[in-house]
């Protein structure tokens, strides 16, 4: 889990950044899709964007996966806030699966290299954690942002349930970075109900490092989120 | 996972209750144990106990588990916030296991009902969560309060980690429910350090059952948690 240093040549590799955001709002119970809800005010995908842009962590290309039908609200939400940073808006598709590829099939240019794949509702990912699990999958391959459990994990089983070691397994986050060539090739194979994210996506190829992740770098998929992710930012602009 | 309704003489069961807060502040970098933390006015601890001392859920005793050490800060706690809430105040042991354990002793009195178990640092725990918690474990012995994990999951292998079916898991929280003859009976039995919450110590008795929990009902249990909770409340409270 301890991640390591890249060997120079790896984390020279250019850097790519595929943000998905494909939601409709629907769970929300929100007018607007969550991607697009203010966020101490700005919109959840545009703070997910500085963050990935910040000159510091070096991507090259940003990849934004959005509904056709919002690139007109996105391009708004731009103007009003004056957005300058540079990213490829790229239709999504009727699955999670399908919205990557297509994400990726916008990086056609590029050779080689690192991409991140990183849910565009989760906006308070750190700087730390972007660079460990670009740096990881320079050497690894493929490297994902994980945590332990904080609670006791259970499985269902046919009668009640039954504990299981939480020591052995991890939440998983985004960002998961991958060899720009691996991800290629795993978005080649047909797709499985299986798939939940990139990692398992990738996994028949090969193995799936993890680099701590952040219990901060929530997903914002419920209202309550919301509530705690402006609680999370206004702490760490030290204004709790 | 659905919750049903206890048959009227289970339902009307008396109800206890074990709130377990052995913690140092260690984890949090605070200068006090976290169950003492101030949360919007007033301690953690006091928080939980007024949710569970509610009258509607109906609790006959209330059992506070504390390190011996930490008795003369919860008495001097209660007078300043002028806590008139019966309870009774019990030394916890080395382990949270023995904690409970001693918690239990001090129900010796009662021949027979339903004890919740619940961790005195999850002070948003829900009416709601409560009453179904405690008629679940009425109509099956042993019933936990659980959420599905949000995230992917993953399981740690020797060579990286691999992809779990999250539908099949759930993240345990409290309250955990139990028939107090069956808690007395399990905790007869040795201390194992698999042992993790209750329902690890009771499930070789009777099957756990699990009762939806709720995404807000956290654990705090470091410094973000308590900015997080304090976001919760004020949004309770309509205040956000």
């Amino acid at each position: 889990m301890t991640s390591t240093s890249a060997s120079p040549t790896s984390s020279a590799a250019p850097r790519y950044a595929i943000l998905v955001a494909g939601g409709s709002g629907s769970r929300m119970g929100a007018d607007r899709p969550k991607q697009f809800l203010n966020l101490l005010g700005a919109p959840v995908l545009l703070h997910t964007l500085r963050r990935f842009m910040d000159p510091a962590v070096g991507i090259a290309q940003c990849v934004v996966v959005l509904p056709a039908e919002q690139f007109s609200t996105w391009e708004q939400l731009c103007q009003d806030h004056q957005v300058t940073i540079p990213h490829q808006v790229v239709a999504g598709g009727e699955t999670r699966w399908a919205s990557v590829r297509n994400g990726l099939a916008a990086l056609k240019p590029y050779p080689a290299g690192i991409v991140a794949v990183h849910d565009g509702v989760r906006p308070l990912v750190s700087a730390a954690v972007l660079e460990q699990t670009f740096a990881a999958a320079a050497q690894h391959g493929a490297a994902v942002a994980a945590v332990a459990p904080k609670d006791s994990v259970r499985g269902l089983a046919q009668q009640g349930s039954y504990a299981m070691d939480r020591s052995r397994l991890r939440l998983v986050q985004t960002p998961q970075c991958f060899e720009l060539n691996l991800l290629r090739r795993a978005y080649q194979l047909p797709e499985l109900p299986t798939f939940t994210d990139d990692a398992s996506v990738v996994e028949d190829l090969q193995p799936i490092y993890m680099v701590p992740g952040d219990y901060r770098n929530l997903k914002i998929t419920t209202p309550e989120d919301l509530i705690v992710a402006e609680a999370l930012l206004r702490a760490e602009q030290g204004q709790a």
